[in-house]
């Protein structure tokens, strides 16, 4: 990819995937006036035709802006209610009719404008709305912004499991106005520095050094902070992606912290614990396995839960009972144990992580439950 | 893409999609022989599960021979009922129902057996399910192995339009076995042939010839003569796909005769005309279309009407009365005529079409009612 720095409020990262590259802009985009904004956009947009995805908590806040910088096109708006639960095939379906209703032909330009919901979503019926048509993501949340705009995962949820169904499809450009993230509930926006964290940890020490140093810019929401992070984010998880696609191998290193970050969000319940704090507290889990396992330096692994800590996230269950065999099972290995061959994604050094496949069950159960040990 | 002939009764067609590159085999592959079929097809499926999805036409002759050439994996059947009529979403739901539920992972291998509709579902499954999962084509009908099996569209019905949902992907490979068709119907078999003579007409003069040369032979379903007919069908639609994987173009020529056909199936009331008749009384209009505005030469044009006849094709709607004005809203074309730009792919001689955008309404007028002309 390439990075270049347009003007000094914004700047853009090109993803380089042959006849399916795009750009990520990245910065004070102007999302909330209207002529600024159709600057970006417009020349995205090759037809007449243009629906936009959002839902019911996004739409109030920048819907009339986005409308107003479409021009004169056909312009429809589909509003989802807020929440994964409305990731499904119900809802994948309801917005295909829509815009069959609506008359949209081949050549319509799809924008998604939320969260990773919306996203997905929007994704997955541009992958496969008459076998393929253009979108642009409008992500409105940090965990969006840094992880859903790379990777070309679109998807919806099924009962049997989450994101069951789905394609990979890139999008013809990313719009990630860093001022939306102002409004973000502080939860949430600690949620996505989870993420963000977890790009130092697997692919950028100097980027993580730079988290220590600016924890204050980042909890006061700075403009100028939040471009790095999400310019960097973005860097990091396109050179993973780029060397791998469509997910064989190098891209699990993604998954750092997040087979236990898995296991805890559903043991507690989902909705319990947001995604990204889940994955605060599974990569100090990993950070643990890491130092028992291979190597890794404590003092390393101390700087992540200090950094993630400072960050306003959690770093431990607290009062939760965590039961070592159930952990175990929601993470899917309890026949794995048997063959006493675990895989995880394990850090040597700070900025450099691998997948290990013979982690033991006994240090495993360490991490688990520390007491044992 | 390159031919070779590996075996005095079988042939194989290698069809060039860079990393997506696949190969059809055609002629008597042995799919009632589980021991000669495995060859072909133990190599072709990486994993330890496998999915046959089928149908209840289909399976009662095929099925157990299939099952017996898949060795010791795990193996589970679908079997949807026979029609067009169960190409549609809620089919696409149970079959990805059906596979969680037996808990294939992303390395499962799903077979499409069966005709086009089964070819459509199974492949847009595959292409989604889990992001993508390797198929294989075991297509049992003329029109399938001739057509579905080249270009990797994937699709399913919505009440709003045929293939509306879909995308492209490609068969890790496909077994056109030339003996399955011993047992089609005689109307489904000519609806075959149809598309088949299309190819001489749009791209390869010698195979019209030959064709025109081969009629008793294809008639009796002779098991030579359909190797070449596919194989030569195969290798023309693979030439005009591979310089146009995405449909923007080139890949419009495939549609010669289409426009039409498309417009009686609909007039007719679907199930009236099988798809390949209705193309067969499509290509001569669009014959006589190409007579009237570029010069395509008359007697070429009553070779193809004499071909399609002796093959047991209609090449005219017999007693249906056709409105001119149904027929030019049934094309789509009522808003363009008022533009008085037609678009249709027209022949300018035996084996050379190209897309036309300057069709004159008076034109198009005198091929659908030449008492008019």
């Amino acid at each position: 990819m390439n990075r270049s720095a347009d003007e000094t409020n914004r700047q853009s990262l090109q993803v380089d995937l042959g006849e399916r590259s795009y750009t990520i802009h990245i910065g004070a985009l102007g999302i909330r006036e209207p002529a600024e904004f159709a600057k970006l956009l417009d020349p995205l947009i090759a037809g007449q035709q243009v629906a936009v995805i959002t839902n019911e908590t996004v739409a109030p806040l920048y819907l009339d802006a986005v409308l107003g910088a479409l021009g004169q096109r056909q312009v429809d708006v589909y509003q989802l209610p807020d929440g994964e639960s409305h990731k499904n095939l119900a809802s994948f379906e309801a917005v295909t009719t829509f815009l069959l209703e609506a008359r949209h032909n081949r050549t319509t330009c799809l924008i998604a404008l939320g969260g990773g919901v919306v996203g997905d979503l929007c994704g997955f019926v541009a992958a496969t709305f008459q076998r393929g048509v253009d979108f642009i993501q409008i992500p409105t949340t940090l965990l969006a912004q840094v992880d859903s705009s790379v990777g070309g995962k679109t998807a919806v949820n099924h009962p049997a499991g989450k994101n069951m169904i789905g394609a990979f499809y890139q999008p013809k450009a990313v719009l990630a106005d860093t001022t939306v993230l102002a409004t973000l509930p502080p939860r949430e926006y600690a949620a996505g520095l989870a993420e963000v964290v977890k790009y130092g940890v697997i692919d950028d020490v100097e980027f993580f050094r730079w988290l220590e140093a600016n924890v204050a810019a980042l909890r006061s929401r700075s403009s100028d902070a939040l471009q790095q992070v999400i310019l960097r984010s973005c860097a990091s998880k396109a050179k993973v992606v780029s060397e791998d696609e469509r997910e064989s191998g190098r891209r699990a290193i993604l998954n750092f912290g997040h087979t236990f970050g898995h296991a805890i969000e559903k043991l507690a319940g989902y909705g319990q614990w947001l995604h990204g704090e889940a994955v605060a507290i599974g990569m100090v889990m990993a950070a643990d396995l890491s130092v028992r396992h291979c190597g890794f330096a404590q003092v390393d692994a101390l700087r992540l839960r200090h950094l993630l800590e400072a960050l306003g996230l959690p770093v431990t269950l607290g009062d939760q009972e965590l039961e070592t065999q159930a952990m175990i099972e929601a993470m899917g290995l309890d026949k794995k144990v048997s063959d006493g061959q675990l895989r995880f994604v394990l850090a040597r050094q700070l900025g450099e992580v691998y997948v290990c496949d013979d982690v033991s069950v006994q240090t495993l159960k360490a991490v688990l439950d520390p007491s044992q040990s």
